[in-house]
């Protein structure tokens, strides 16, 4: 393994850059951030200089020992193979088996169809109640699996994999105005976590890319 | 452990059972398979007799060693921790990432977008111009990474999860009119792996609930 200090290419309020901090922070792994603007000059992510970094052109993108690794979750995977300190998954293969169920509902099942690049896709007067849709979907789906799993988090007492997909998808469903009321266990997790020292530091609010208007409008 | 026999519930063409029946195969783990069929009465998986099974119906779901577990990638994971004779995994955690990262790029970049209950929330006269522009887009993705990742599979020269991802992703890709004809690698390791018995085994054609007339029309 490499020395260096690794290096997370990052956007403030991309949802799947804020769950690599999350694992970052939770492991209390060291790491510079480079932040890579979604919407400066057309989209950063798409320079010549980050395509050499990340052929496919998305964030995050994780440089660590020696390596260049790119999706949140296999990031995740890979951290938790190299840094096992700090699990972040049980270890009985059916209690992992249930902590990647929701990653997977909400990695697969929500966020790729709320990503902005997708949305864009759609007439612009038809975006809202898409997005609306399939939140609601999701966290209904979400909502029912914890209703079986949770503790004090979302599979038992302990802080995992699905609290770090969670809590980043919470947000956006309050940044696009979906209600939230009919999903107790979903809300009473993420205000449990509002206050954890790893996710203060994960929040949009705290990436030095974030705009100053955001930081007067905490989630 | 329990000594019952796995029971897959499947439906001949979602591409996320065939990924978990491709995993089974390939371990050479014994499975019955329950088909569910998502057309007929609106779709099976909503039955009540099947929310029992997995709350959120949807398939693939397993019901394994006295658990019932959903979501396939998750369901896989389990598998490779559990069966670990047949690994469809690399030993050293960056060719995993690498794997994970395709995996991934598929599952949450791919599939949920051209999903029929995805697709069937636009207008009809759009549904064939969005799925081909973001299987056109994930594709780009894969192949680009495969470039620096594929030898006679998508990582080197073993089967891994990435193959189980792309080879019925492939077929949707055909299904939906997508020209693959940009898409070298992926094409050639689609070709390579028609033959391989696992892959015929998990195919759609060879599914016990596979309409009679679509055997005739073999992808």
């Amino acid at each position: 393994m490499s020395g260096e200090t690794p290096i997370l290419y990052s956007y403030w309020r991309s949802s799947c850059s804020w769950r690599v901090r999350l694992v970052m922070n939770l492991k209390g792994i060291s790491y510079d951030v480079k932040p890579i603007s979604l919407t400066k000059t057309g989209g950063e992510q798409h320079s010549k200089e980050y395509r050499e970094i990340n052929p496919i052109e998305q964030i995050p993108a994780l440089v660590i020992d020696g390596v260049t690794l790119i999706e949140s979750l296999s990031i995740m995977e890979y951290l938790e193979e190299t840094r096992t300190k700090v699990p972040l998954l049980p270890t009985d293969p059916a209690g992992r088996a249930k902590v990647r169920e929701i990653c997977s509902v909400i990695a697969s099942g929500i966020q790729p169809l709320q990503n902005l690049a997708v949305v864009n896709y759609l007439e612009e007067e038809k975006r809202a109640d898409w997005i609306k849709h399939f939140i609601t979907r999701g966290f209904t789906a979400v909502e029912k699996l914890l209703e079986s799993t949770s503790g004090k988090y979302c599979i038992g007492d302990n802080i995992t994999f699905a609290d770090c997909c969670l809590i980043p998808q919470v947000y956006n469903a309050r940044r696009f105005h979906v209600s939230l009321e009919s999903f107790r266990i979903i809300t009473r997790i993420d205000e449990e976590l509002q206050s954890h020292p790893a996710f203060i530091k994960a929040h949009p609010n705290s990436q030095s890319d974030c705009p100053q208007a955001d930081n007067t409008n905490l989630a």
